[in-house]
């Protein structure tokens, strides 16, 4: 069974963390909460859904995972301005390990600078920063190139949630 | 006296408006709060601070006023993924007409993709953002170029007032 990092800091997209959180763990996998400190609650933006850190981002690195899920909201934009964050998306990318990312998830991938020449789609605020990052914009439910699983919005989740998990078998 | 438009949407970072607006009205400038639609009440992410949309920005275009001013928070971020508020930022830049936009306000201005070659400053989050879209970025508590002010942040609003009240005289 795999081990999935989740990403995720205050005003995330609630569903967009819980819906495929619990498709992961009811299929077994392994759920991580990373954030930039252990220990502490964050809360989604629109349930106010608590939760809990388990690893703060500069104790571990994507070689301790299996995968990574970047949910949207705010969350994206606030962990961007931090250095630990950037670092492990990116190490994700380079390692070409399964990254998750829907809503304003790409946002992190843009600081990161690792979606040059890459096929994304995301939350339709994001386009001409995906663009400018070099990507190419697809107006789909879900956008599956290489290693990297996109989607749009709430909506997207069930097309989100059967891409990413199989990509964890 | 100087007509001053500030478009602003929900979660708008309270100080980037409240200081800017009054240090504008103060100073005997007119300022017309222009929105997604005339008559709505948007409200700040930290303060709750209650501002009623006087004109909705399909009603109005960049030549009924002498200035715009983008006020960060997550305001932008909403306002970009419609067209009008892209559409009538576009058109201050177009003209050559002031804008003063500070935090995550570049936001806008990246999607009205009017940034390549100028030198501004942002919140940390959005630099890559800036960077991609043609503009070079600088770590200052106001940058000045052309008809364009920005800032990073609250702590940077007396620079940023002062920046903006001298293109009004």
């Amino acid at each position: 069974m795999a081990k999935v990092a989740v990403i995720v800091d205050e005003m995330f997209e609630d569903s967009e963390y819980t819906v495929p959180v619990e498709a992961f763990r009811q299929a077994g996998h392994e759920v991580v909460n990373v954030g930039l400190e252990r220990g502490r609650e964050v809360k989604g933006k629109k349930d106010s859904t608590a939760v809990v850190i388990d690893s703060s981002v500069d104790d571990v690195r994507a070689e301790d995972f299996d995968a990574l899920l970047i949910p949207g909201g705010y969350s994206p934009d606030k962990l961007r301005a931090h250095e630990g964050p950037v670092k492990f998306a990116r190490e994700f990318m380079e390692k070409d390990k399964p990254v998750f990312m829907i809503c304003h998830g790409g946002q992190l991938l843009v600081t990161a600078d690792v979606l040059k020449g890459r096929r994304v789609t995301g939350w339709r605020s994001i386009k001409q920063d995906l663009r400018n990052a070099g990507a190419s914009y697809e107006d789909s439910e879900v956008v599956e190139d290489g290693n990297l699983v996109s989607s749009r919005q709430p909506s997207d989740l069930p097309a989100f949630v059967e891409a990413s998990l199989r990509r964890l078998d």
